[in-house]
């Protein structure tokens, strides 16, 4: 049998970094979100750069399918395996190699996570600032194209990473990219590999961009009537070019959420959490200036935390806020999904996505990164019959994010559980993208299934 | 005759909006550069995205290969032609179809120049602040992945353009990316194209990130005793987070180039040039920070322009380099290449390519966008001799910046100019950019001989 040679070929290559113990299966085959469990046939701990190659190799001769996983934090399912496929877990692969102060980048395995990388680079004075929440490697990051709540100030994951070493379905190792911050040296593979989910080639090595430790920060939470007066204040807020670190929403049902799990006691009302970076000086007076557009729209109730302990208290709430939200239907599990659209919309989708939850009969806090657009629902469900209402209502969200010139997801990415909508958002250009997959992966090899037609 | 059969064709659709005259041939054969002209065989002037998909469609019926034209400001030969081919020039696609204010973005036809767009957005309080220098297209710029002096601050149009659509080969519409502000929903098609100088398909609508215009804009003339102390100022500033808007370097032959064409005084030594954009405030702390950093490392001669005239002056007499450069030896031609390193090199890369080009026997002055690690020399030629001496100049700063870590172009392109440093560059990933090339070109109808092998 085919799949009996690979292993055997792979177990010789590996020895004990090749594992089909159940428990090993089973952790690699489960995801985050609700999909059923896919397990590999086999999971492969490679150490460097010449083992996966080698890997890739094998299974090119064999027809063996490749799946990459960090810490299983997707989803949409982007890691889930099958019963004929070999899972590489990039464990062994999570060195920082180079860190380059003057330049400001720094060169890592892409099994590190972020905030492995962020300590390591504590006595620096630099950060690794995209922040999705979830102690993700950034392997994962890059290839799900991740953001989270930093992104309006410090862009995706498309625009830190500046180089990689990728190796292609056939084992050929690739270099995309220099550690200069641009080049016209033709097409962006980079960005291409970006946000790719492991079906175009493997990445092994990781260049990104740096940025400096702020020097002064500040944080701020306050409530609206109304979600309209909330979005119209970060409508504001941006076109001043006001230099936001992250700009937050919570909706009354979230607040609710989080008085109730971490003892607080906002108002139940639309809320906006709120962080400044920069020069002492400048960090105030982008303080003031906020607090003024905010308080113009109607905003109540302003909490400042200029103290760090405040401030991760502020934070803590909100990175809880998944858990808060659980909290509410104690045993319950959530859908999460995600949407973004253009902010002049984003009143208007969130509105729309609320009422239709409520319509739903199911809960469904609402918090998001609406600096960009961006928001969340986690629609809680306890049994099948809520699952199906709340795949009904994720549908509608994506359908409603197209309406509005959006897109069906900001962050979390297509994986198997967005699939169904790439044609309505691509139309041909969906086509495009298979044909950059067989151009690259002809025998698709590479997590098959997943993102492409 | 198949070409006879395609201009047939392409007359009946077009009438006289199909030009062979000789002077429109020989204006769309020539470039900025020191290429040899290559007229095409016929030049048309679409009217709209169906036209542009009907010549396409002809196109590709009849074998006919297709170059797209804006306003052959390229420095690399990227929109020469030959005598088989149909350039497709976008004259009359230049309108600015929709400002949204709210989302600071703008959707544009490709032959919208930058100049005119940033008259249209003036009274919005928007602008697009991508400046290459030359009043090119939003389209040509978007293909050659332009940047210039404000990237440091603004990006480059990798950064700035949210969506595209693009007329595929076999003359197929598709549309990539949305006017959201970020998305994980598959392949990032937008940053394949962008860079792609026309290669992989013809663009016919642009969606564009706009910013706010600055309230308050300061900048800022200052000389160094050396290169290194210059670009050490750099480094500290860039890692402190200073925003700055520009920050650009002069070699002491520019600033005596300078000095003869526009009656300046400048000490005959490196420059800093400078520009900060914000709020009042701000742009005061940030102008005085810099002028700190900058005295601690030995700046001397600081010239503040904080009137829009004065500043209006400086930047004149940046833009005029180009002019100012060439006078030093009236009558001479100039060969204008770029390179870009990593900031850390950059002191290096400078002082290794004056001292060959000093060694060259050639007159070459130096300036660059050295917040980004990006400069270039303008290689002044006046025979054949001098040309072969200057090709060789410019073929060893394309080593240097791969020794160095860096790009052999950070904005120029590739075109036919850089064509062969490709493989040195990029190794086995050019060998994949022919791949993805082939996947939406099978018949290589596309600027052929551009970029890819």
């Amino acid at each position: 049998m085919t799949m009996q040679a690979a292993l055997d070929a792979l177990s010789s290559l590996l020895g004990n970094r090749l594992s089909r113990s159940k428990s090993d299966l089973d952790l690699h085959g489960r995801s985050e979100a609700w999909f059923a469990p896919a397990p590999p046939a086999a999971v492969a701990y490679p150490r460097n750069t010449a083992e996966v190659s080698a890997i890739l190799k094998l299974c090119h001769a064999h027809g063996m399918p490749v799946v990459a996983f960090g810490r299983g934090t997707s989803l949409e399912g982007q890691t889930l395996a099958g019963p004929q496929m070999l899972t590489l877990d990039f464990r062994d692969m999570a060195q920082v190699l180079q860190i380059n102060d003057a330049d400001m980048d720094v060169v890592i395995q892409p099994g590190v996570t972020r905030e492995a990388l962020n300590t390591e680079l504590r006595a620096t004075g630099l950060m690794f600032p995209v922040d999705p929440g979830a102690d993700a490697t950034l392997g994962g990051m890059a290839m799900t194209r991740a953001s989270g709540t930093t992104a309006v100030r410090y862009g995706t994951m498309r625009d830190n990473v500046l180089a990689l070493e990728v190796v292609l379905a056939d084992g050929r190792i690739i270099r995309t990219g220099t550690r200069a911050r641009k080049s016209s040296a033709g097409y962006d593979l980079t960005g291409l590999f970006v946000g790719s989910e492991g079906t175009l080639g493997i990445v092994t090595e990781l260049t990104l961009r740096l940025h400096g430790q702020p020097e002064a920060v500040s944080a701020a939470i306050c409530a609206f009537d109304t979600l309209e007066t909330a979005v119209n204040a970060v409508i504001d807020t941006i076109q001043l070019g006001l230099p936001m670190a992250r700009i937050e929403f919570i909706d009354p049902l979230a607040a609710r959420a989080i008085n109730a799990y971490a003892g607080a006691d906002f108002p139940e009302k639309p809320h906006l959490l709120v962080e400044f970076h920069g020069a002492e000086a400048g960090v105030a007076q982008t303080a003031a200036t906020f607090g003024e557009i905010a308080r113009d729209h109607g905003a109540l109730d302003f909490k400042w935390a200029t103290d760090a302990d405040e401030r991760r208290a502020l934070w803590t709430m909100r990175h809880n806020a998944y858990y808060a939200c659980l909290n509410l239907k104690p045993g319950a599990r959530a859908i999460t999904t995600d949407i973004c659209v253009p902010i002049s919309r984003l009143a208007q989708a969130v509105e729309e996505t609320a009422a239709d939850i409520r319509d739903s009969g199911l809960l469904g806090p609402i918090v998001g990164h609406v600096g960009d657009g961006n928001f969340h629902s986690l629609l809680l469900i306890e049994n099948d019959a809520d699952m199906i209402r709340a795949k009904e209502v994720a549908a509608r969200m994506s359908e409603r994010a197209l309406a509005l010139g959006g897109t069906v997801t900001g962050e979390h990415g297509i994986g198997i559980g967005k699939k169904s909508y790439m044609p309505a958002e691509h139309g041909e250009a969906w086509a495009v993208m298979g044909a950059l997959k067989a151009a690259l992966d002809p025998t698709g090899l590479l997590n098959p299934a997943k993102l492409v037609p």
